[in-house]
């Protein structure tokens, strides 16, 4: 947690251990992140009545119910889930919610998220990366005479050569359409967009000439587009800001949840074509909120770079994509030329040039090279670990002089598919979880502090991990069937734990966590833990040596860095060694269209970057059969979790 | 007259002159071509009854009509106009035909026309000139395993670069959009398309990928866009013969026969895009019937180039054109990128890229350039004169190492214009004179060999040379007031020629040349000839230093050489250093579909040449004034003429 003059104490007795936290933050998730157990079942709502605490010197405000008796109330009783801190405080968790401050409690470390890494315009410009791509020039032009009777495209290339070292100038026919009229009236005042050639020997192009002086107004769009979400970015080329952003959901959602339901659709009838529609329309919805929420002018815009996984980029060209999901898994390219952003339908100006994110392979898209650009992973010395889980998981591997990637078949249990009571992070979702080592009642958090409708991935992580450090379930994620708890039962014949009982959930069953759902979960991190053992055996090195690790996509911001190391997700390194990059394929794409240098670069990163077939590399099935335990068939890779193991096996 | 094998030998009495003629002709042409006057008014109708001419040793097809009597008919009498050659023949003029076959009528050169300039593709390939712009390649592909699953471009990069150093090469989005399902029904078997770049570190666009070996269709098209006619040829890559060809008229012309009344009307509404989509439908017919005469498939044409004036480019890129008929007279561009031909409307496939010609200034246009390009005049050594006379005239005077250019505005009177009873090179034209010197009887030649309709640019220079030649005008184009004949006259106060009377024509009224009509033409060519004398002036050289003169248009391979010398429009140099090339325009397009090295050279070309704006030209004035006279105010420049005149006067 960080600390900050603002923030408020919360001193937990008896634990006599301090934290600190912002006003308005709910007590149950201040308890939550000291790591303090507090029996809560709803997760929020006041319904179980069962997280009560007693406030001592100090007010919060709120967690005051039904469920509390006039007596419980003058006595400083509150109920956590309902309380708001607004003040330092001490609170004291009771008997009946605390089993005597065990130390059992005590040996689960706390919450943990990633660094979140930020970009950092001015270091790029520091490390001399910032070559703006696109420069406007404002230009006025002697008007012509009969003595000076040169073509209007002349009369601007000869002022702009006199400006600067301006040669191999380009105009496409669209422009050249336009200057004649421009040029008078405006009194041949006028403002050119010149776009830079990535290579260096190539021709800038002159995409747009405007009357007057529009130099400040210099934007470009950067967009991701995800299976799932589409995100896009109004950037402004001179200082690098966002000035305008908008998520939509992928309007090819109705078609099919993840990439292989697409395909299957894009390849009956015009299903292609729908999808691609779909796709347009929905950056065309960005579009128009990103313009209306700023203002800008389309006219403004010269550049849109778009960076998607392989399915989503064939699906936006129109690219039938069945080769995708068909052995040998051909991809139509990898690295697709520039075009002009409105020929396939996106609603900017015609000389709106578009760039897309190069391919790697069927399955390592250009969402992954957009993070690995974004990220500057490819510019780092350390060794390190990139990771991106969402519907499929993509590693890379590497550093400046090397990189290995791989997409690892995980299915979508971190996104809670393949899980009974799984759930996207949304609402409702279970994000973190407690267990009283004794009674075994659980203290859960949800996203919007409502009651639980089922369990998204970090919490399905985090439920895990502690389950298996109280001895709840064993390195086979099997429950330990002598526990005597109701909690703990069979329902036909798979044993599961009841995470919150009907009452507590805001639907009509009990939710619980099944070793079915236990072993899909064991499955996803096995499949991406021994991806990036196989990738590091083929380079000849091994998971300790990993230095740095990136998680990007929406799911790494949530997870408990801790508790991934514990069932064997991520190898054991320093928190403060794994960053959070969030949405590493819009980052991507904001940074190309910000400077050519990493237009350049990425191209030379796709040539440098080794993509491996899991399925096709033979040691990937033993690092996989291996990593199907929790945390691996071998805990000595996992040391500081061995440390508490053999800890706690000196309490029991 | 060419001399050949299978042509006949027909010798004239009393004259003995004998010449050859391919069987067929008619025998007043080639008693004209000799030289030998036979009177002839309805030039083929046999209306007249004048052109009488006994044949002797030998048969004439045809000549007999009701205008000889079954005793001439016996006697040998038949009318010129009416016969053909069909073998060697003496044929006697009698002496009511021939005013004695005067010494007078000798002083007149036979008709000289120019020599074809043919173009060469092995001269090309000799001198290293021969860079085929399109390669097609065929490859046989290994299918993808898991072992090599690159993607589909990548699989056909590696396997192009196999074969040969292709490098830098790039794909465009509606190629990639095929690939895939082509290569899978073809069994990765082949044919790519690669459009070598014209900059020697440009990129090589890979524009098809066709199914199987398509390596023998590698067509381009070659195309000119005139104001008044639009020709395409269908061009073989490999071998550099045209497959097809057609000719229409430009469907602009219903809306303006000139540029300034096209670029008046494209000013008005929607007048801009109605011109465009008629050029493009112009275009699209051509095409239409080049593959229908060809059995080509537009699949195996890259690339379409096309040539045409500054007004003609402009407005079939939909470019207003306006500013180019208004001081100072600016064009929107000279150089145009190359774009995809069906952007525009084309009926190509949508590979196929279209590159235009550059153009020098608003009324030097890319025909003239292509016609520099095609002629080869940019690589001589040789001072050399081109001339193109259309609705407008440009002169290009230059070598290899410099080369100078200007528009001169010498309006139509070379195609018809502003000449009472001119016209265009059409059936009725009359197209070649003779006057007896004694009688002032006419002789004329129509095309189509019928009775005349009116007198075309050719015939204007023939009459105009013949009769002052004849002394029938005077050096300022006066009528000799003291000649007795019922042809010269006053009408309406202007002293005229009747060259046909009513009865003897198509046309309602007697076809005359007045001097007004004179006039003229005298202004046209001193318009061209104080053009080229001030273009030489400019760069300190003088008319006499012309080594060879390049005639091209329509207007060119009709000019009899000796007469346009005569008049003074072109000067007088030996009549075998003037060539005609034809259509120069088409003749550049085609060399530019064959050859990079046509396209590279271009570039260098446009900025080698200087555009001189005549009418901002100080000395332009005082040599049109001074080239006002037939041939010059300064006769001495043309010194074979002075001596056929000096003759004359001797024997006068």
């Amino acid at each position: 947690m960080t600390e900050s003059t603002d923030h408020c104490k919360i001193t937990f007795q008896p634990h006599n251990k301090t934290v600190s936290a912002a006003p308005g933050t709910n007590l149950l998730r201040v308890a939550m992140n000291a790591g303090i157990h507090v029996n809560a079942s709803c997760a929020g709502e006041g319904v179980c009545g069962k997280c009560r605490v007693i406030q001592e010197d100090g007010e919060i405000k709120g967690g005051i119910t039904e469920r509390l008796s006039a007596e419980d109330i003058e006595k400083g009783y509150r109920l956590a889930c309902h309380s708001e801190i607004t003040s330092d405080i001490t609170i004291r968790i009771p008997v009946e919610s605390d089993i005597d401050a065990g130390e059992l409690a005590a040996l689960s470390p706390p919450r943990c998220t990633a660094a979140i890494q930020h970009m950092d315009i001015d270091s790029l410009k520091e490390q001399g990366l910032f070559i703006n791509p696109v420069k406007k020039t404002y230009l006025e032009l002697p008007p012509p005479t009969t003595g000076d009777n040169l073509s209007d495209i002349g009369r601007i290339i000869r002022s702009l050569k006199e400006k600067a070292d301006w040669h191999k100038l380009e105009f496409t026919i669209p422009v050249i359409r336009e200057i004649p009229d421009i040029l008078r009236e405006s009194d041949f005042k006028v403002t050119t967009t010149l776009v830079r050639p990535v290579r260096d020997n190539g021709k800038t192009r002159v995409t747009n000439v405007q009357s007057g002086d529009t130099t400040s107004e210099n934007y470009a769009i950067a967009m991701d587009i995800g299976t799932t979400t589409v995100y896009g970015q109004l950037v402004n080329l001179q200082t690098g800001k966002i000035i305008a952003e908008k998520g939509l959901v992928n309007g090819q959602i109705s078609y099919g949840e993840d990439v292989i339901s697409r395909i299957v659709f894009a390849e009956k009838g015009d299903g292609l074509e729908q999808l691609q529609q779909a796709i347009i329309k929905t950056i065309n919805e960005i579009l128009d909120a990103i313009f209306k929420k700023s203002g800008g002018d389309r006219d403004n815009v010269s550049t849109i770079t778009i960076a998607g996984n392989t399915t989503m980029t064939q699906l936006l060209l129109g690219i039938n994509p069945r080769y995708i999901r068909r052995a040998p898994y051909v991809p139509a390219a990898t690295l697709y030329p520039p075009f002009l952003a409105e020929r396939i339908g996106i609603n900017l100006n015609e000389h709106t040039i578009a760039l897309l994110y190069p391919e790697i392979s069927s399955y390592v898209g250009g969402d992954i090279v957009a993070g690995i650009m974004g990220s500057g992973l490819y510019r780092t010395d350390e060794l390190t670990l990139y990771m991106d889980i969402g519907t499929n998981a993509e590693i890379v591997i590497g550093n400046k002089d090397w990189l290995a990637c791989a997409a690892c078949s995980a299915g979508p249990a971190f996104e809670g598919g393949g899980v009974e009571f799984g759930m996207r992070a949304a609402k409702g979702a279970i994000e973190d979880f407690l267990i009283d080592p004794l009674s075994l009642e659980p203290m859960v958090v949800t996203i919007g502090d409502v009651r639980p409708k089922g369990i998204c991935g970090s919490g399905l992580i985090t439920m895990i991990a502690i389950m298996f450090e109280m001895g709840v379930i064993d390195s086979s994620g099997k429950f330990n069937r002598e526990i005597k708890t109701e909690r703990i039962r069979q329902r036909n014949d798979v044993w599961e734990y009841v995470v919150a009982w009907q009452q507590d959930s805001q639907i009509d069953r009990d939710i619980s966590l099944s070793e079915i759902d236990i072993d899909n979960l064991i499955r996803a991190k096995a499949a991406i833990y021994s991806g990036c053992e196989t990738l590091l055996e083929e380079v000849g090195l091994s998971m300790d040596m990993i230095e740095h690790i990136i998680l990007a996509g929406g799911f790494g911001s949530y997870i408990d860095l801790e508790k991934a190391m514990t069932i064997g997700l991520l190898p054991e390194i320093d928190p403060t060694k794994v960053t959070y990059l969030g949405n590493g394929s819009l980052l991507g794409a904001r940074m190309s269209s910000l400077t050519n240098r990493i237009r350049k670069d990425v191209v030379e990163v796709t040539k440098k970057m080794t993509n491996f077939e899991l399925s096709e590399t033979p040691s990937y099935m033993d690092h996989y059969v291996a990593a199907m335990f929790i945390p691996h068939t071998d805990v000595n890779t996992f040391p500081k979790l061995k440390q508490r193991m053999d800890a706690r096996k000196g309490l029991n």
